[in-house]
């Protein structure tokens, strides 16, 4: 009993295979023989497909996956500036001028500066203008006043009118931004941009030294857009300019440029043409705007250099309008993939499927002989003749 | 002969084009007038389209494509501090407490320290507690320890039981961190953030300085995410308490707070609607985690100033514990674009196919009349008799 | 008449509704009963259905969306190092090495140096080989060579026959790099990466001490890829091996080394799997290439401390030779999400159509029966003796 019920049941299992196998549907179709609707048909379904192929395919490449890359940036400056406040001669080199000083990708150029020397912990006067006073009461004695340079004695100094605080004294002034900059020198000063980058999903790396970019090359050229596009050394000058800056302006009270480096690669295409692109564009607000109240221009920030004098601390105060540099690295590449390739097809097959729908609308609902082709279209269930 | 040949090529290429065009297919189907079949089919597919208009294209926007920004940030702390340690009063404005001092997107507020004066090269015995020694046997002369301060010179000193180190003297004592910590008014600090993002697929460029937030607004603002969620300027008290850190923990110890400059932007609206949001979160490890051996606190880094003193090279060591912080910009912006709207209709389709097998197998396996189905949906080839 | 004219409407409304919920079309399907032809379709078929569920949804893991993170990184270093440089001793500490000193992503850790002390504002010959000069006629004083060190005075020194500049004099000789690079024993030097990894999208945040790297573990542990590939700690000896460059190389001229903290993670499964995975290699060109005007190694800059001595400012200046690490952390995150699930299926089913149009080809136009097949398979409008 068992073995032939168990014979019984393989052999219909096989059967079922063998069945499934060697057999195969296809949809029964009506071919519809009549000139309008074929070519309405025909004009959806070739628009259809000349989408899928030029679109997807062709222009927007839907048959490649895309990768951003991580990278990583290093620059160098070169260049000494040169200035001659009332007689007292000097020069800034890069050790002097750039902060931070280990080459970052995001770095200030010093191009103007208030410089207030010799302050030492004590009490003085605030800035006049800031913080008025007519009698002591005015200046509560042991606060901090956000905007202040120090802590209240709780005095208010006849001849300024201003709050006394213990600050480090003298407290600067900077009511006036020497004009013209001091440092215009840096117009002429260089950037070198060392920056790689790798596609971690296609396993591939380069920088920006690419094919004949070589230590020879880069040891006598000078990026220019049109005649050097791939020299990694820039003229800051260039780079204010390129920005659509002035820059005596951008110099006198600093600003922030960011230096986009375009990698956007085909990586189906020989490795070689996958080379960066520079562009230069202002941060915070466009030089063109007219909305000057966003602040489009204006970079400052405050740096100390501690010594001691006669045992006594004491420190340079450098207030420092600069331009500040971001080498922001843009990046996309694409290659082959069978994954977006397929989807692509399967939903452009999805999409011809509704090609098929509207054409029928037209066929079964809006032609005059539309209940022939609802006839030779549906067989129903309930009408016992059948055809 | 050739002519006519080539002729009669001709004619057939068009006709076959003629016919192409002429013609149109479309399936032949079986209209299955069956209660039960119908209403389970057409709610599945009522389904299908629910999903995909419901979810695909209005809850999860799928007509629209993605890009991630590049983005800028520039940041400006203001405030004083004031300390007091054994009479010796101090004020610590911005050039003193802010590492790095040019405004970068991840800075350190410093908020409590240990300084060590008057460091110099010399010889002397290594902290207690720290390579504890009980003769010279135990340290080695000449060599260096990962975790000690310098050098051992072979000698081990009586009075303090550690061995002696070339290194700069004296070594730092950072067994006792000051507590209360010494420069508790940084919670009154104020920070600034200038931010700017690109969204370089869709050519878009946003401030977080968006329309309304101009230079006379900032310079009487205070963020507050209820009352005033758009102005740039943040108490860092406010920030601390918004990670939910209690101010004193942080400052006495250091730790490390994220600022998200959120956006999240539909471009398919007016720009004005794309605006940053602001959140505040501890990074390595959550506050309200019990886990306390996760670290989830503690910051700080050692600085030096050097200066010359009696030609003798000497530095103030400073170990900082502060407050990082790291403003991360983190951006989504969604805009209209054919080629998903297309994939996700195709794909669509694709997805009613399914529904289609799925009502097939109901019908041609489920239900009673099974048989009669399948015979009013499928021809065989190999019966003779055709219907 | 117009109740009548409305309850008609109505009705044929009502109709219309349940004719479209009680009906059901499904294609009318040709079961050809051929060998070959159905063996082809079913390979055909299955193999589609072996890429949709094996390469897109198994290997490829279409039914999850993915999310890159955002990131923070805080890095410490320890251990000493010392140099003796003719008799003169000194120690470096994480202070005099590290820049900068407040724990960035990015940072260099100081292994060679050429020192130039006490430099201050004057006038002295440009180095030797710089700006060679024979009369005074080939210094045109005033000008600023971009290369130079100073700011020319129109005279040419005869000693060194190089053209006198105003600069910080005496100017740096770099001509020669200390070989043996003074800091070897950088090499001992560990670092600690603090890495805390958010993916918005999910809503997870993961730091790099995962489950069982606590502060116990922490302290003893020692970064191996093999051995203990989750420790934070990591020798810089290993790392440099590790990126396939010899320490003493590197130390000596300097180099840029990416670690890069992999987050590949697959948030289906337990997050306690979710685990960074560390890699190094260098930055800027690989140790491997032969290509070695490409500049594979070489990394400096210059850092200058600034004192006052007998009223004059001078300075300490550095240049830096050192191995900049930069930590980028790369990541992955994925998860099942109902959107790509469902248009992987749907699209898989358009590609079936692919298949079956394939098969159609392979019946109507390949077979010896083609004729037969195709009058099973089409039913035409014109022709009026319908089967």
């Amino acid at each position: 009993m068992w073995v032939s019920r168990c014979q019984k049941m393989k052999s219909q299992i096989t059967n079922a295979l063998s069945d499934f196998f060697f057999e195969y549907e296809t949809p029964r179709q009506v071919l519809v023989r009549n000139r309008r609707v074929g070519v309405v048909c025909r004009l959806i379904q070739l628009g259809v497909l000349a989408y899928i192929i030029g679109w997807v395919f062709i222009y927007e490449k839907g048959y490649q996956s895309t990768d951003t890359a991580v990278s990583s940036v290093f620059t160098k400056m070169k260049g000494v500036g040169y200035t001659n406040v009332s007689g007292n001669e000097r020069v800034w080199d890069v050790a002097d001028y750039v902060f931070p000083p280990q080459g970052d990708s995001s770095f200030v150029v010093m191009t103007n500066y208030i410089i207030t020397e010799g302050q030492k912990m004590g009490t003085c006067p605030e800035l006049k203008g800031k913080h008025s006073c007519k009698s002591d009461s005015d200046c509560e004695g042991g606060t901090l006043k956000r905007t202040g340079h120090g802590q209240m004695t709780g005095v208010c100094v006849n001849s300024t009118k201003t709050c006394e605080v213990l600050a480090w004294c003298p407290v600067e002034d900077d009511h006036v931004i020497p004009d013209p900059p001091l440092l215009m020198s840096a117009e002429n000063y260089t950037l070198f941009i060392k920056n790689s980058v790798t596609f971690p999903l296609f396993g591939v790396t380069r920088s920006n030294l690419v094919e004949g970019i070589d230590a020879g090359y880069i040891s006598q050229c000078l990026h220019d857009p049109e005649k050097a596009p791939l020299c990694p050394i820039f003229r800051l000058g260039d780079i204010v300019k390129l920005s659509g800056f002035s820059f005596e302006t951008i110099a006198k009270v600093g600003g922030a440029i960011g230096i986009v480096v375009d990698w956007t690669c085909n990586l189906d295409v020989d490795i070689k043409n996958c080379k960066p692109k520079y562009n230069f564009h202002g941060l915070y607000g466009n030089p063109a705007e007219t909305d000057k109240a966003r602040a489009s221009v204006g970079y400052n920030f405050r740096y100390a250099k501690h010594y001691m004098e006669d045992k006594t601390e004491k420190r340079t105060l450098l207030k420092v309008f600069g331009i500040r540099f971001d080498i922001i690295v843009q990046s996309l590449a694409r290659k082959f993939d069978i994954i977006p390739t397929l989807t692509a097809i399967g939903s452009g097959v999805g999409i011809f499927g509704v090609a098929t729908v509207v054409c029928d609308l037209v066929l079964l609902y809006l032609l005059p002989k539309r209940e022939f082709y609802k006839n030779m279209k549906f067989k129903y269930t309930d009408t016992q003749t059948q055809k």
